[in-house]
């Protein structure tokens, strides 16, 4: 279970991959295949949920790191590159950013 | 504190809002605000988490629906339309998209 917190120290990964519906499947099972062979073994990773869009247009990482120092250190890494430019392909585009959690906000009551 | 987990029913809302790093602290008091005087109130809202990227340019909002009925009821909602509107005009765009949890991948060993 991956859990959320202002108070964690780290980065959060936030990347979104636009797709042809016709493409999603093949898209999350390609980023599913690189966490699971690369980037859980790196240093300084800690977690990444993979999560498909209801209407099939989009599939977006989730994925936190210790520090952004760990996460560029990933993209450099050449066991990854291949991994990366693969969950590419089926992508029209995707836009990677690191993040810093500001605020979480429950229900009321 | 929030928790991600493909067992747990529900969608997921990741909106990215792109902005000028100049009005970044203002679009995050914004979507705060929002969150705590309107959404955190509505039925079905769980959780959202409001993150700036380390760059400036982004605002990413990460939140927990019961269901997608829930999210659309709000998007309808009096007192959630001022709100939205306000949250939009310091960003340059914006891409909310309802998403289901694929898989979520911890850190190796």
């Amino acid at each position: 279970m991956v859990t959320i917190s202002k108070d964690r120290p780290g980065v959060t990964l936030v990347n979104v991959f636009r797709t042809d519906p016709a493409r999603q499947a093949e898209l999350v099972a390609l980023l599913v295949e690189a966490t699971e062979a690369v980037m859980r073994h790196l240093p300084g990773f800690v977690s990444a949920t993979i999560h498909r869009s209801l209407d099939g247009t989009r599939v977006t990482n989730y994925a936190q790191w210790r520090s952004a120092a760990d996460f560029e250190a990933m993209t450099r890494h050449p066991d990854a590159a291949p991994h990366m430019m693969r969950a590419a392909e089926p992508a029209q585009g995707f836009d990677p950013n690191l993040y810093e959690v500001v605020e979480s906000v429950g229900a009321a009551g």
